[in-house]
């Protein structure tokens, strides 16, 4: 059995060391790479993606798995490992190669005429590409699963665990109360003004940035801060892990949430149990876990009064005069608005929600074959209408405004809201754990927050899944009364 | 045999990505790396190493290269490609994995005894572990090599094909002539003045240095430049290839012709065949042949009465008033300043070469088991005295001064030496292939000859062996003469 063992365990090192490259040679490649690097370095991840899938589907890596199975003996994390391994081996075993392959190329693709499609803003030009990618997809998921909505098959891949059921339930409790929350918000007559234009010059954001997320617990010396056009946090390894910024010098608060959002991320990685790297227990639970250490920072935080009665006055000086005449309470408004938009990633916390819910529903429906691709742009057109009350239009701000349908990422986007869930049931536990938790945001300790995740959550890794954690942490299931409470108080 | 055409270019493929990766992360690991990140990097570079090796020794891939070297209807890149895939197969097959692994370890542990006894000054506290690498080269080379040095199987990894009997005549013949060269310029009563000590902006040393490395060719959509402790030249790929450069305020000379020398090892890099890469002959033909290009015109080049005709004014202008006062020849006489000294990266182009011979010399006694690692102290001052006229005062400015050994590199010396040999010989033949190469340096034009080293050395790759190249482009066999020649020249 050891034999097994320190075969999985070397094995086990070699794949997720090939990942760790593969992130960090993508970090390069948005902050780093000269333009003509591309095309070697696409083949440079294409081949380390085949060492890695090589290396999941070697069957003396699935019979070390299965022995290890029936393993009494074994230490906690090496039992967690084993089930991880054992669901990527499943995954990557199931699928037939040339379903993989075929994947892969209509992923280019669907790409490409998805950046056409959305410049022209034509939706129907892209719809047959989709509606291939739709069938690929589902082939995949049928390959997974026997039984049930091939969704869960896809969303699996994101959110171990995760079901249609339990979003259907939890999106179907919220969609109606966030509508509601929206329209009221809406009818107020007064709307909160937005900052001053600027100049927010970039050097200076990029201080007082780093001056937030070094408070926040980012630690230099395994991690970095560099400019890309999106913002994203990539790892080497929890001893390396990088993120990325984009300033613009007329607004402040979209480098300044994305870079404490991406901090969130970061610190979820810096803070795996290092002496673990190598094995499949050291890694993030599920993508939803993950964003909710990004939200949990970039808005239970970072949006609060606590956190600015305390930054507000470095941010004055700092950015002297542009904010001067600003209160704590118009700053906290103008940070906190609330306005209906047609672009997710712009959204406001509320509508946030809504956007995420209304993909979730119609890539559902995609994948469960119950919607022909050519109508998707009507649909996404009716229920922004309905959930947020605008209609796009033009189908580039609309139906065409994501990348992820293009590459094949369905059951990608419930992990957005699920993030905003798990992040509001997260920090109202750590406000019952920490009782001065608001006193100590306020006068600027943001590292006592940081211990209680890094405790609760961080060093965890995959040793539980996502609904143990957070039955484990709060005492209960996930209940997205959490989240409704925490937007209902913000916007009272 | 198109099956092991196919067969045999998909894994020199992944063998090559690896390497080119492996090289990037090294990159990335001198500028951009957070500190606490070293462990997993070290860690990420073993696993890429082994699949690597792994790939290489694979029998399938043995019996692949055996059946295409039969093969008479191979274009002539793919049987160069097969020739060194041979010669790496055979020296990676032939070492027992147990003395592969001996060494990696005894490289770490004889790298700190190294660190160690530098800074401590302290030769006899490194010689044991200095002979026990001995030992494992020695061994390394028997199981290389059944006859004759074991020297030349060492060597063989650096410069394939070189020979100590063939640099046991060109240095023979090089040793008395430099020593004698040395002497006579010594004797000169007036010895030129150095550069005044600046000072030199960073930033207008960076400006002016990509100015000229603009000028010979560098391409940038296919390049960048960064800061290092050390400089150097990685390439993840012939189309993203990375150069490095220290700057130090008060001296000009170390960055600018430095940086110039990285940018041609660079050009070499950005010259090969990009259609050709991930075969095994889209690389540089040796070490020797690289250190060519990066001396042709850091030496040939940027040192000569052409090259600062033109640039002079440009750089007075950019360091005013800094250099007002000097003129061109002051100036080519400091940047050519010949003087011996202890240290072999400070050198100037006389004494350089009698630095690498007399370590040649000695670690080829050590490899032929000629001379106890005890007694190398006292046989590297007598030969510093005898060869430069110069005897360290201390070991650290004596035999610790280079790392190479502890690294286990025996017979990379050479080729230092080698590459200035090419350098002169390939210069002279370039200036009569392109009768007006004066004239165009001397106003500024550096990429004509750029092309006609691509042209005739770098688009080549390793379809022709060092030999092969010098007479196919000079029209003779490699000629210590035109060093000589040079040097003489420059020093009349």
């Amino acid at each position: 059995m050891t034999k097994s063992l320190d075969f999985f365990r070397e094995r086990s090192r070699q794949i997720i060391h090939l990942r760790g490259v593969a992130q960090g040679l993508s970090w390069d490649q948005e902050t780093m790479m000269p333009p003509e690097g591309a095309e070697h370095r696409a083949a440079h991840l294409s081949t380390l993606a085949v060492l890695q899938h090589e290396r999941l589907v070697d069957p003396a890596f699935g019979a070390a798995v299965e022995a290890l199975r029936s393993d009494d003996d074994l230490q906690p994390e090496d039992r967690a490992a084993v089930a991880e391994a054992k669901r990527q081996v499943d995954r990557a075993t199931k699928l037939p190669p040339r379903l993989v392959a075929e994947l892969a190329e209509h992923a280019v693709l669907c790409y490409e005429a998805w950046v056409k499609a959305r410049k022209a803003s034509d939706f129907q030009a892209f719809a047959p590409w989709l509606a291939r990618m739709a069938e690929l997809k589902r082939q995949e998921a049928r390959c997974l699963v026997d039984s049930g909505s091939p969704y869960n098959a896809l969303l699996d891949d994101y959110e171990p665990g995760m079901t249609t059921t339990e979003l259907d339930s939890l999106f179907g409790r919220l969609r109606p109360a966030l509508s509601r929350l929206l329209a009221s918000i809406q009818q107020r007559s007064a709307q909160p003004a937005g900052l001053p234009p600027g100049p927010f010059p970039r050097t200076v954001q990029e201080e007082i940035g780093k001056q937030v997320i070094t408070a926040m617990g980012f630690d230099w010396n395994a991690g970095r801060l560099d400019v890309s056009a999106h913002p994203f946090c990539a790892g080497f390894s929890p001893r390396d892990v990088r993120i990325t910024v984009r300033y613009f010098e007329d607004q402040f608060a979209p480098s300044f949430f994305g870079m404490i959002h991406e901090a969130g991320h970061a610190l979820y990685e810096q803070g795996l149990n290092p002496t673990r790297y190598g094995n499949f227990d050291c890694e993030a639970i599920s993508l939803g876990i993950h964003e909710s250490q990004s939200r949990l920072w970039e808005n239970q935080v970072a949006r609060s009064r606590p956190f600015w009665s305390y930054w507000l006055p470095h941010l004055q000086k700092a950015f002297e005069p542009v904010l001067a005449d600003v209160s704590l309470d118009e700053f906290l408004r103008a940070v906190n608005r609330v306005r209906p938009s047609l672009i997710r990633v712009e959204a406001d916390e509320v509508s946030y929600g809504l956007h995420v819910i209304l993909r979730y529903e119609l890539e559902k429906q995609l994948m469960e074959d119950n919607l022909p691709a050519t109508d998707l742009n009507e649909a996404w057109n009716a229920r922004m209408e309905d959930y947020l009350g605008i209609r796009p239009e033009s189908a580039a701000n609309g139906v065409l405004q994501d990348i992820h349908w293009s590459q094949g990422l369905f059951g990608y986007f419930p992990t957005y809201l699920l993030g905003n869930l798990y992040a509001a049931q997260l920090f109202r536990q750590a406000g019952q754990s920490i009782p001065d938790l608001e006193e100590r945001i306020s006068t600027g300790d943001l590292r006592t927050l940081r211990e209680w995740l890094r405790d609760n959550v961080h060093r965890l890794g995959k040793t539980v899944g996502a609904a143990e954690l957070i039955q484990r942490v709060s005492g209960e299931s996930l209940n997205p009364d959490y989240f409704l409470q925490y937007l209902e108080q913000k916007n009272r």
